[in-house]
């Protein structure tokens, strides 16, 4: 089956907003083994948007619709779809219940328009959203399927794991079973160097890595008549990229470096606190972003001024003349004094400067010191993150909060 | 002139990647008066490249290109257009002196795939790449125009402003200007009930709504012979919709609530401070993404065990115990304490259940308070943020940092 992913909507096509709904689309489709030969966009516009849909019809068994599912009047895409294939549209009696009892909860008036989100091409397999108002379709005629989806990827995204790959399963006759090795610390292609030869003479299971935000994530997927005889495809595969590539593999399936830090700081019962200059709250909202990470974590102090380091966190006034806030000392001081002052078991800090201005020789934009603190542990690292670029303010931050959360597990992996 | 964008690359075509290509050019091609109906991913494919090419050149007098340039055999991108046009290939020996030059200066081996880089169709217009090795072009065949412009959004980017911007400034007469128009508080569908009539009626400006992450945003967009007719034109229009939506309008061009409570602090000389529960540092993390707001913001405590509520920002022991933590009377004293304890003219403070655990009937997920305190301003809101979706503890807690905010920025509204 090969398919074309084809989203709508004005904003798209302006550029007001990045397309991220064709890459997750394209990736979850590579995942189950369907080929995307072509990615459109279009805007909010009946007869162009028609032209658009026939093209792909023409030329792919399966359209990948995004976007125009909405309550307003230029929101066409169902209708379009069923105008192409002759079907008449009808009230989705669930669908409307699931709309109305949507309004109902957040307590706000249905507007008579959202009624419209619950009209269906006849025929059509209805997808609930979970997340939103618009529901999604999927609609068969003959070899031809066309999925709509809603444009929000918050909506589409879960949509698409939990409703749309079990539906597309089913034209499928052999199990796609994935699991992914997370890495900080080494770069694509350092990654990809070392796997190459590896990757070359392994077809099934895949290894695919991506880069994703400074970290590599590898994609290992194997094919197979089940998904056990998938898995014992793959874990073998695992055990050998954990050899290959030794400590920079932070966990297999573990999603995200917080997600990692706040399950081994449950599974060791102890607790964390951070103090950050530069980052700014960004670890403690990275760590906290863990349903259950109340049980883990104290408290953050956020030290942007110098006067903070000193009072609250007890940075001595003479380290920071000395050395500045920028130091090591200084991001050693700030770990010992939020443990103090929280009580924590593993104090974490951060000081620097993110840019884009107020970088010296000495301490350019991108400097940045990270400590780990607590019983038998404590180290400090010196991060240069700039690359350059324009703009890197949040990818330095990103960079460093993502730092601390590797050294706060490498800590947390030394305690008994 | 109606342009398509065309992006050729595997990479983008399974997802490896994200598009932003297409949204820079699209934005590019937007701010000179250029429409784009059209934008086209294919991977680097002989045939469907072509394919492709022939049906942008058929709907649109501009077709932009990004891609296929570099070295390599499967770089096929000039070729396929030299191929279209009839053109034959030639080598432009000023672009061979500067990719010889350019693996001079990085110390690098030209191997001898480099030179197809320099070979373009004949009477092509070149744009010399100031960040790599491949140049781009364009080639214009009756009223056809096709620019060829390197994949690398490094590249890419600076070559279209630098260059590309200037060259298609011959070919238009008129300006298009926009202004975005940004609201927090009144849903989208609700701004759109309000606007219907006035934004069916106005087809110069164009007025278009977009949701975002609990905002709406307007943009309003003038086409006209010069800048200042084109500003004449939608002044008014702004004006009428300050009217109608009145004060969830926080702002015209101002990019983010955050943005707008930052320039508000400078403009007043006021400095603020947070004091944050479940929110955990979210607050503090958006005010500190804008350069400079170390000039406006002093401190954040994230106080997420009680103690902390009480031992560092000095909630009374007697409000936890009578009123819990999740109550009007805790986030005044919060917002009270980070005031004292920073020294800063505003305090912020926030705290709340995001979930998914740990609601009950009397304090269900969703339920968060919020509090801006101020010299003559003081105000505590109860907010209800659940939408009862799954995985929604992100979302509550962005939302809670949004009304957070735009509290804020009534509060500083209310100083001298």
């Amino acid at each position: 089956m090969n398919a074309e992913i084809l989203c709508v909507g004005t904003e798209l096509l302006l550029g007001d907003i990045i397309n991220t709904n064709a890459a997750y689309i394209a990736r979850s489709l590579a995942a189950i083994g369907i080929n995307v030969y072509h990615q459109s966009v279009v805007g909010d516009n009946p007869e162009r948007l028609k032209q658009s849909l026939d093209i792909a019809l023409s030329r792919a068994d399966l359209v990948v619709m995004t976007g125009g599912l909405g309550p307003t009047y230029d929101d066409l895409t169902k209708e379009t779809v069923a105008d192409k294939f002759g079907l008449p549209m009808e009230l989705h009696q669930p669908s409307l219940e699931r709309i109305t009892a949507y309004f109902q909860r957040v307590n706000r008036v249905m507007t008579s328009n959202n009624e419209k989100q619950a009209w269906m091409p006849k025929g059509a397999k209805v997808f609930p959203n979970n997340y939103g108002t618009a529901p999604g379709l999927a609609v068969q005629q003959g070899e031809k399927i066309v999925l709509l989806l809603p444009g929000p990827p918050k909506e589409m995204e879960p949509m698409f794991s939990e409703e749309v790959v079990p539906y597309l399963k089913n034209f499928s006759n052999t199990v796609l079973l994935s699991h992914t090795v997370h890495i900080f610390g080494m770069g694509e292609s350092a990654v990809e160097d070392k796997l190459k030869d590896y990757m070359l003479s392994h077809l099934n299971p895949t290894v695919a890595p991506y880069a994703k935000q400074g970290e590599v994530q590898l994609r290992v997927t194997a094919s197979a008549c089940d998904e056990e005889a998938a898995n014992k495809l793959i874990q073998p595969v695992l055990a050998d990229i954990r050899r290959i590539l030794g400590n920079v593999v932070y966990g297999i399936d573990v999603g995200t470096l917080q997600n990692a830090f706040v399950q081994e700081l449950k599974r060791k019962g102890k607790k964390a606190a951070t103090a950050e200059s530069c980052t700014a709250g960004l670890v403690s909202k990275r760590i906290t972003e863990i349903s259950g990470a109340s049980q883990v974590f104290e408290c953050g102090v956020v030290s942007y001024a110098n006067r903070i380091k000193a009072e609250i966190l007890g940075v001595s006034q003479q380290t920071l003349d000395t050395y500045t806030e920028i130091s090591e000392q200084t991001a050693r001081e700030m770990a010992r004094g939020i443990r103090k002052l929280s009580g924590a078991d593993i104090g974490l800090s951060v000081t620097g400067l993110a840019g884009p201005d107020g970088g010296t020789p000495e301490k350019p934009v991108g400097l940045v010191y990270i400590c780990a603190s607590c019983d038998g542990f404590e180290k400090v690292q010196e991060l240069h993150l700039s690359r350059g670029r324009r703009n890197e303010r949040e990818d330095i931050r990103y960079l460093a909060a993502s730092h601390l959360l590797a050294l706060g597990l490498e800590a947390l992996r030394s305690m008994n």
